[in-house]
């Protein structure tokens, strides 16, 4: 099972083994682990879904606390107003950056795919075409499926062999940075540059997929790395923006990123914003949102103009993201009072798809998880998703029959007339023959008439399944728009069906509504987020008339849904083992305090250390801590000493690789004073304390901590219960909290993982397993 | 100037006078309030703005943080799982409750004005009809004039004499409530009763108001009194939601209400979320937010199923809100590149115009505080107000010669035709003789063509300083619409001017589309509120194009408004030396600990304490205080004792009136033990000490805090940073924090007054003074 567990991390990369995980000594922690183990041995041979039962140590959390040393205080102090004021506008500028670059980013892919699959369909259509009255469409089918594979095989190949992480649609991956979890690669620049060249392909390549998740990801290593002023990557420091070196400010940023990132996709600045408070705002604060909300609009406001640019229309701003669901007029389909009930029933069957989406993409995860698990399978799994689509899709056009006239307008891009009468082309095709997004304008927006039911029902069957067995391959890739396409079909086809039901004069289900309907109501189904994609459809819609509808069905499909299974994207984190923080502590768990919380064997420090001893302490690959609370013993005494602050090993390997020891101080008076600078040059990526070289002698030396552990750590006494100790936690962002005794001695502490492992399962409270995977 | 203060004061009622106030003993606190006594006797000979130096020490602040006493974990611990979900249900119930009513009461105050103002404006153009021929103009004058004052009488009487607190829009009382103050008398059925009829009054008065800020006061009201089960005003109980009666669980309710009546007001249920967020965000939560998204959902879909009904057109729900600013058709009136500059510097005109009002409002208001605060002066000086607003508006109508053909479609509701020519009528008289709302639409939508810019200018330079002047009457009433209505006049004029301008051949300059800049910019300019006011136009215009745009404006507005004062809120809330906590600690702030801002001089009661010491300490009216920490004594020992919990005066109050004593748990075996049902039934208003009888022999006895008190307060060591102990008293919402020492000795207590004193003044850090006012 541990052996399971670790194929499927994000950062299955065997380099990544040496990061030293959060490490909580956890009340006989190894035992624990390796009781897991055997179960895991046993879960192999009986049951597959039990690793979403264990919950990893390999996780680091973020530290959204400030570490307030004397450091730091002493830093702030010195800034005069001013040099807050500076620091408040370089904070706005970085937004404004982040907004520029990823709306330049979002863009470069819109015009890449756009061209890309237009020469694509352009090649194929031309074939078809030829071969339509000669015989012999086999060699069509052969051209598409082989052109569709090689675009895929390139796409999944970067993926699997250089960064696994840029796999998939990023958003859960985002989900759980937001959350405080640091999951390693997540926001390099390489990952970036795979994520955008991966997209491209896939969505090229003709595979059920959407560019609108992976561009949320972008948003976020955008911001990740314009914030930082540097790229270790790159090897290049600008030197600015030195202050915003920690994850306090970082995440910050990368909040503003995934919003920019939304509102480009979905040219939905308000949207990002709910959905970057959505997933992690915990942090709230008004200033914050404003810079998120700031960013967004930079967003879509350079991508709205570059695309104007390129549309040869510049300056016509009015048409924002890159998806474009085109403008419902409010006045031709409103909806009634009646209808209500019917948007009802369609969020329970969104709901109940959706779900059965989730259940079925879970089984297949599981099954990828154990079998194909090496990247060289994964791409010819991706590739053969990719000829298999194509495939379909050739044989649905091709049996297809539904004939439609040509409009005057041509609102088709790539029509294809096939076995249909001069002037009329195959309806099929404008589903399937076609960019997943172009599909469902065409649905939303195409004369009733257009499309025939059975049509309809046919296309929503394969997508579903389609698009089912393409999340979770190795390709980056959205769920977002393969959603919305299904749900459109559907949708529209209810409206179809309705329509034909005779009413008394009035002319109700315009199925381009039911089609948007039906489209909110799958994609609700399947990722579940309730108030921010209400107004992410809102905004791509172009029209406030349907938010109350769009609410309602929302609403209603999460809740069906909820009642089977999890959302898509949690479900992806859960299999993962991150130790996610929900909003609230689990309902039933007053009767737990930190006593029963917290792990017992702290590894405490001095206040004035021996080196050696520190050395050792982090050497201790059984343990791996991350965080000490440093004490000052009572004099003459033998009880456990009181608390006066916490220390992390980031800091402590700082003071190591300096050499930052009471001895040497005292005879090099000249000895340069260590600064936050070196701290925040060593951030993110502390070296690993094997690099530290520590000589016999140093080993004697002192060190004194005084000036780097944080003085005032919260704190919260033992009796304290789960509840309000996960409250003070979430709120703070926090990564340790120190649990004392009356007379403030430490006796425990309390990490992510102590809290994340209780949760609230059909049987009531459960508690998850830990394992070093 | 501590007479001054207290008579602008929210609540100025003398018998609230002996409400306890929030007490922090302060050190030397007596001293430091004289001392801003003398202050202010010096202060009112020289100066008057100093009034906004102090803090009132009179607003108790809410307590947010669960008091996990033995009593509440017993509770909690014998829910099952089954109870948390039946309070989760019975949440989302409570929730659609406070959304259908507050959408009732916004459909009657709607309706309600609708026809009152038909009648009104029906008598009077009849009047004047008849006198234009015939001459004698000034019967009609006077006719309007006392048509409005009686009205406005009515509205400013039960406002002035029965209950002060209504008067005014209620969002600054809101703000302050969402904040964690507890502002007396402000969420209870008199108030919601007087706010109702006062609004309908002032609107129908024809005073330059708006009925939108009222909505959000009622709203709150209406989930304050929905949510607990009952009405204290009218003494009814009906036992249910009793879990519910705390101030955690009522605050959220209350953000609830706030959010469906902006949702009500402007048909905005996202912005009414974003609005309650924006105002009371440190305690966002996912399921929390999906609530405040279903009342105000449940809000604007009953308030249109009602209006829908009422315009017999029963089911038509496709025109939300009360104000209704018309559908902007996108493709006709799409924005440019070019025109983004413009934008943003009508954005600055309004931020410009906006601190120019709010700074003579300022004005105005400390007049009012000095010479006008006795209720038949503020009734006098509203129907002053109303007289000299019929005059003006007259006399423009009057002396206007801008004449416009009559439409076909009659779009004017209440044509004047006055000198006009047959077939004509009286363009001023659209923008005076007209309830608010309906001047804005006209304005946003009328041909071009239909006002002249002197029309224009005229109106909004009158209208500007009547707004201003009315602002702060002793009425209910909102600066939404005037606000809206002065920006949208200037607005047009903008566009009528930018389209005399020759260009080459292009149709710029929709005046409509000017006249939405210009209302946003002003309104932006005059509130400051960012976000929740872009969605908030948003939604009301129907339309995302013009999205960035008023984001634009507002950020604009926001910043140059910024630059001279603050926000029309944030003005009164100050004026009314409300302590209210910002987002963040100043940033000036670091070189403050917990030692330096914390009370010193604590009552502390022993775990095991006599009565009569406690009725002592709940008696001393000259510290007032709230929260006590309590204490184990070391045995033997003289030095302070360690701290074991925290108890409030209110918990104290309950265990006093029930007699809960040890002697007498002893003596009567059957006694009830006392549980969390007596502390819910007592709250909110638990009686003053003063009227429980204790007797000289019961004073004798003791009382055991064990089970009654908070065993697991929160703390923090002395030399925690201002910055940190503000980010854990905000960020949990925190009424009292315990400081104590590195042995768990207590030291202090820090409460809300210590941290909103210190604020960032021009010349950096200030400290407020504090006074018993």
């Amino acid at each position: 099972m541990a052996n399971i567990t670790k194929k499927v991390s994000w950062s299955s990369r065997t380099d990544e083994s040496g990061t030293p995980g959060e490490g909580t000594p956890l009340l006989n922690g190894s035992e624990r682990a390796s009781h897991s183990r055997q179960d895991s041995q046993r879960g192999r041979l009986k049951e597959i879904p039990h690793n979403e039962k264990l919950l990893s140590l390999k996780y680091e959390s973020l530290d959204y606390d400030n570490i307030e040393n004397q450091l730091f205080l002493e830093e702030e102090r010195r800034m005069s107003y001013m040099g807050f004021r500076c620091l408040e506008i370089s904070r706005w500028v970085v937004c404004g950056l982040i907004g520029f670059l990823t709306g330049l980013i979002a863009c470069f892919i819109d015009i890449a795919v756009e061209e890309l699959a237009g020469i694509k369909y352009q090649v194929v259509k031309e074939n078809i075409e030829k071969f339509t009255e000669v015989g012999g469409l086999s060699i069509s089918l052969l051209l598409w499926a082989v052109l569709n594979s090689a675009i895929v095989m390139m796409g999944a190949i970067i993926v699997a062999f250089f960064e696994p992480i840029a796999a998939g649609s990023g958003i859960p991956q985002i989900k759980c940075y937001l959350n405080g979890i640091k999951i390693p690669r997540v926001v390099r620049l390489k990952t970036l540059v795979v994520k955008v060249c991966g997209v491209i392909c896939s969505v090229v390549g003709g595979l059920a997929v959407g560019k609108e998740g992976p561009m949320i990801h972008s948003g976020a290593v955008v911001a990740a790395g314009v914030s930082q002023g540097r790229s270790t990557s790159l090897k290049r420091d600008f030197k600015i923006f030195e202050y915003f070196r920690r994850d306090t400010e970082k995440r910050d940023f990368v909040s503003a990123g995934a919003a920019a990132g939304v509102s480009a996709a979905f040219g939905a600045p308000v949207g990002g914003v709910l959905f970057s408070l959505e997933e992690g705002a915990s942090f709230w604060n008004q200033m914050l949102t404003w810079r998120i909300f700031f960013a967004s609009m930079i967003s879509t406001f350079t991508l709205n103009f570059f695309l104007s640019v390129y549309h040869k229309n510049p300056g016509d701003l009015s048409n924002p993201g890159l998806i474009n669901f085109g403008r419902f007029q409010s006045d031709s389909v409103a909806y009634n009072l009646y209808e209500i009930p019917l948007f009802i029933a369609m969020g329970a069957i969104g709901g109940l798809l959706g779900a059965l989406f989730n259940i079925l993409n879970y089984w297949l995860t599981i099954f990828r998880i154990r079998y194909v698990h090496r990247p060289c399978l994964q791409v010819m799994e991706a590739m053969l998703v990719a000829a298999v689509t194509a495939t379909v899709s050739f044989t649905m056009i091709y049996f297809s029959n539904d004939c439609q006239p040509l409009g005057p307008e041509h609102s088709e891009e790539y029509p294809l007339q096939l076995f249909c009468a001069d002037g009329e082309y195959n309806s099929m095709a404008t589903a399937f023959f076609n960019t997943p997004e172009r599909s469902v304008r065409s649905l939303f927006h195409n004369q009733p008439g257009s499309y025939n039911p059975l049509t309809l029902g046919l296309f929503t069957l394969t997508y579903f399944f389609l698009a089912c067995w393409t999340y979770g391959l190795a390709v980056s890739a959205g769920v977002f728009i393969p959603s919305l396409l299904i749900g459109a079909a559907w949708g529209r086809l209810c409206g179809i069906l309705l329509a034909s039901i005779p009413s008394n004069g009035s002319i109700w289900a315009d199925p381009g509504k039911y089609a948007l309907i039906g489209a909110a109501a799958q994609l609700g189904g399947i990722v579940r987020m309730t108030l921010s994609l209400t107004v992410i459809m809102v905004e791509a819609t172009g029209n406030v008339t349907y938010g109350l509808p769009i609410m309602l069905v929302l609403m209603t499909a999460k809740i069906v849904g909820d009642y089977f299974v999890e959302g898509l994207y949690d479900i992806h984190i859960k299999l993962q083992s991150v130790p996610f923080l929900h909003w609230d502590a689990p309902a039933t768990s007053h009767w737990l305090t930190a006593r029963e919380v917290m792990s017992s064997q702290v590894t405490c420090l001095n206040r004035i250390e021996k080196v050696g001893t520190i050395v050792d302490t982090l050497s201790n690959t059984s343990t791996n801590h991350n965080g000490f609370p440093v004490v000052v013993q009572v004099s003459g005494s033998d009880e456990p000493a009181k608390l006066c602050g916490l220390i992390l090993r980031s800091q402590l390997i700082v003071l190591l690789k300096h050499k930052v020891f009471v001895e040497l101080a005292r005879s090099r008076l000249t000895h340069r004073k260590l600064q936050l600078k070196d701290f925040r040059d060593a951030y993110p990526r502390f070296p690993p304390i094997q690099s530290i070289h520590v000589s016999q002698d140093e080993r004697e030396c002192m060190m004194d901590l005084t000036e780097f552990m944080n003085a005032t750590p919260y704190t919260v006494p033992q009796e304290t219960s789960l509840p309000r100790v996960f409250k003070l936690f979430r709120a703070l962002g926090l990564r340790h909290l120190v649990v004392v005794d009356d007379v403030n001695r430490v006796v425990g502490l309390v990490t992510r993982k102590d809290l994340a492992r209780y949760h609230l399962g059909k049987h009531g409270l459960e508690e998850l397993q830990l394992a070093q995977t």
